[in-house]
């Protein structure tokens, strides 16, 4: 469905065979074309052609500021942007723009980045489905009575739907990656303290990362050194090493993890297996202890943290939340500290768990345990379980960010209703250049098999 | 009141002018001498001669293991000994000996080093006093009327008085340093993470640091290297340097912290000033903001992790506890988790706020308000407050503590009524070697102005 990547139009405006006006003009004409995908919620075409413009003007002189000038590039609603208003699709934010940029914005727009409008996206990021936002449901482009997940949703959808190759998603339990598996294209959560959060609205600030969604994996790597490297206004990436892109892989280890509470659809499974078989690795499989103990810890800090960030703003504009949200916010200020402290004490025991795995270069996971569920299904069923639509987006995706690892989501083909299905690889705290060289093998290898 | 150092000792076992044996028979008579200071909780003279003698044969055959063999060394209560009891001076744990010992117990046990039983301490470290112990109060050796400070008091008062010279303390609100002030001692707590809590039983694990007490900076320098360093047994000190015991340093940048939240007396005031007068240091002055809220923070965290702790044992055997610990543990149970977190972020926030103070090489504090407290006193007052003993106590120690900062107490002179006054120096994250320099030339040059 994508039709273009960033890598390809990177190189197409280096050669001038398109212009980022050009480029611009189409990007929102499509977008018009699709809004009923919804992937949109603030988008200035007059802003966008400005900025594509002066790209042009910048090229034609020789003074491009980067590969990227030019590029359109879609971000997420949860990113602080000077020109557009952020509202985390709430309704108890105001609809005007900060008038400052995140981090990552601010380097995307110093390289000369078109900065494409907001994409729709869950709530406060605070849900998988994207079907909670002031602005309404997200739909998936492979078929529109079924959901993006979330919370990046807008943003999988419109670069899926080929609007634009690229955006910006965050992730706290998987918020790039469920979409970009729901919509088949390529998403990456770096490691914890790797790139910088400042200017992220914040869901959970021990456990978010912020993440690119893109067309290929090549894409990914012109975009991760936008997000890693240390920000001196964001003190968790004081360590922060700046991104690598030129590193490859060989034949990979990997794992393919499964067993109890690592349960898939009998589809999903076979899509796996028959992906690592085809890419020829070296697999072997287990299983993790304890997936549910994690999994209550993961859901205590998450919720814990959201109730202390938003309670200032929910004691003053409560109706500005939807129903469910402020349900959660509440719920999480209930949790006792000494349970708090419980659910980071097994956290640390999560990252020793993996780390005594022994020799392995990715771990492997299906993205999601079903394909992108029907719009309004509450519950999904699959290997004997049965368990909220909610549930089933986060099902994997929550312990890369309970262990603070790098983790990318590829696509790896599709379902016989056409609806995709993605690979999950987790790589080592901070070997996110590694993890990147690891799932390009094995998408060469997929699409060399095709 | 001290007579030997722990360096003389070394010296004069290599000399052969002592032998460990004698050692350990004029430790046992001083201790039997001096059993009113309530020092001891377990000593088992048989035992404690029979490793002085294995150390003297060793010796005699060329085959010490260390400089320290032979050597004899306190430990307090809460590190677990294979010979000793440990109970932490609660009635909660059983009289029996755990049968493992601590990393840092092991350390010293590998050297040589005669284990001379387990000194008194306040219940759980759960109060800086040494007022509650099930083995009955500590006593102060430069008058029996006053207390030691505490949790590590027995450690304090078994080296002022001269009967060890050097014993095992821990620290989470200044436990190690508290009774090295108040008895007019050296005690040094490490920088978090850099020493093994292994075997330690805990208070607070985000807040304690095992650390010595010593008649001499430079014992401190002979003792640390037996505490820092990395221990897979102990996650927290994965990046844990070795203890280098080579530095020195040359005229220190010091600031004296003053202003609101660090009142002390006048003449602890005094005593501070005119020490770093005649040390000829390059000193400034300036204040700390927010010191009411850091304090809370410290008390949030210490009160909810030890109930975290605590929790399985309190259900069992509620009635082991003291009531004013018991009384802790149920409240800290009430911590709400959000409050916590604001805890936590607070913690971040004096970390950063210490980083921005500029150029120094330490701190400067007094490690008391006041000198040793009169036995029974519950409330001190000094610079226009009015305190509880036990908050008088910890009233600058904890600061290290939260920040996570290596910190020493250091003996600067005698009250008029002939308490010991003691200055505390802050060292930054991980440069305890640094701090240790630092304070040898403040030491060095007092000693020289006597």
């Amino acid at each position: 469905m994508q039709t273009e990547t960033l890598t390809q139009q990177i190189t197409a405006l280096h050669q001038g065979t398109v212009s980022a006006s050009f480029l611009a003009e189409r990007a929102l004409q499509r977008a018009r074309s699709l809004e009923s995908l919804n992937a949109f919620v603030a988008l200035e075409p007059a802003h966008i052609l400005a900025q594509a413009k002066a790209a042009d003007e910048r090229r034609k002189q020789g003074r491009a500021l980067s590969l990227l000038d030019g590029v359109p590039i879609a971000i997420k609603d949860n990113y602080l942007t000077q020109d557009y208003p952020t509202t985390a699709c709430s309704a108890a934010l105001p609809l005007e723009p900060a008038g400052t940029d995140a981090t990552i914005v601010a380097n995307l727009r110093s390289a000369g980045v078109v900065i494409f409008g907001k994409t729709n996206m869950h709530e406060w990021a605070y849900g998988a489905t994207n079907s909670t936002s002031r602005f309404g449901p997200t739909r998936n482009p492979h078929n529109l009575n079924h959901i993006t997940g979330g919370s990046s949703g807008g943003s999988g959808a419109a670069v899926a739907a080929g609007i634009v190759a690229a955006a910006l998603g965050s992730d706290t339990g998987g918020s790039v990656r469920i979409p970009a598996g729901a919509c088949g294209i390529y998403g990456f959560k770096p490691s914890y303290g790797r790139a910088s959060r400042h200017g992220v609205l914040p869901l959970s600030w021990s456990l978010d990362a912020p993440g690119p969604l893109a067309a290929s994996l090549e894409d990914l790597g012109h975009l991760l050194p936008f997000f890693c490297g240390a920000d001196p206004k964001d003190s968790t990436t004081r360590n922060a090493m700046p991104f690598d892109n030129t590193i490859s892989a060989g034949r990979p280890k990997l794992i393919n993890l499964t067993g109890a509470g690592l349960e898939r659809s009998v589809e999903v499974d076979a899509a796996i297996r028959s992906a690592l078989t085809r890419c020829d690795a070296d697999v072997r499989e287990t299983g993790l202890a304890d997936m549910a103990g994690y999994f209550s810890a993961w859901e205590a800090i998450l919720h814990c943290e959201a109730s202390a960030y938003h309670a200032p703003l929910l004691a003053q504009n409560a109706t500005g939340y939807s129903a469910v949200t402020r349900a959660h916010l509440e719920a999480g200020k209930l949790l006792a500290g000494v349970e708090l402290l419980k659910a980071q004490q097994i956290r640390a025991g999560l990252m020793t768990q993996l780390a005594v795995l022994g020799d392995w270069d990715a771990l492997v996971l299906p993205t999601l345990p079903v394909v992108a569920p029907r719009a309004g299904d509450e519950w999904q069923e699959f290997g004997g379980r049965r368990v909220t639509t909610q549930d089933a987006m986060t099902w994997f995706c929550w312990i890369a960010n309970l262990a603070g690892l790098p983790c990318i989501s590829i696509p790896i083909g599709m379902s016989p209703e056409g609806l995709p299905i993605g690979m999950m690889l987790m790589g080592r705290p901070n070997a996110d250049e590694h993890l990147l060289g690891v799932a390009g093998w094995i998408d060469r290898n997929l699409k060399v098999d095709k």
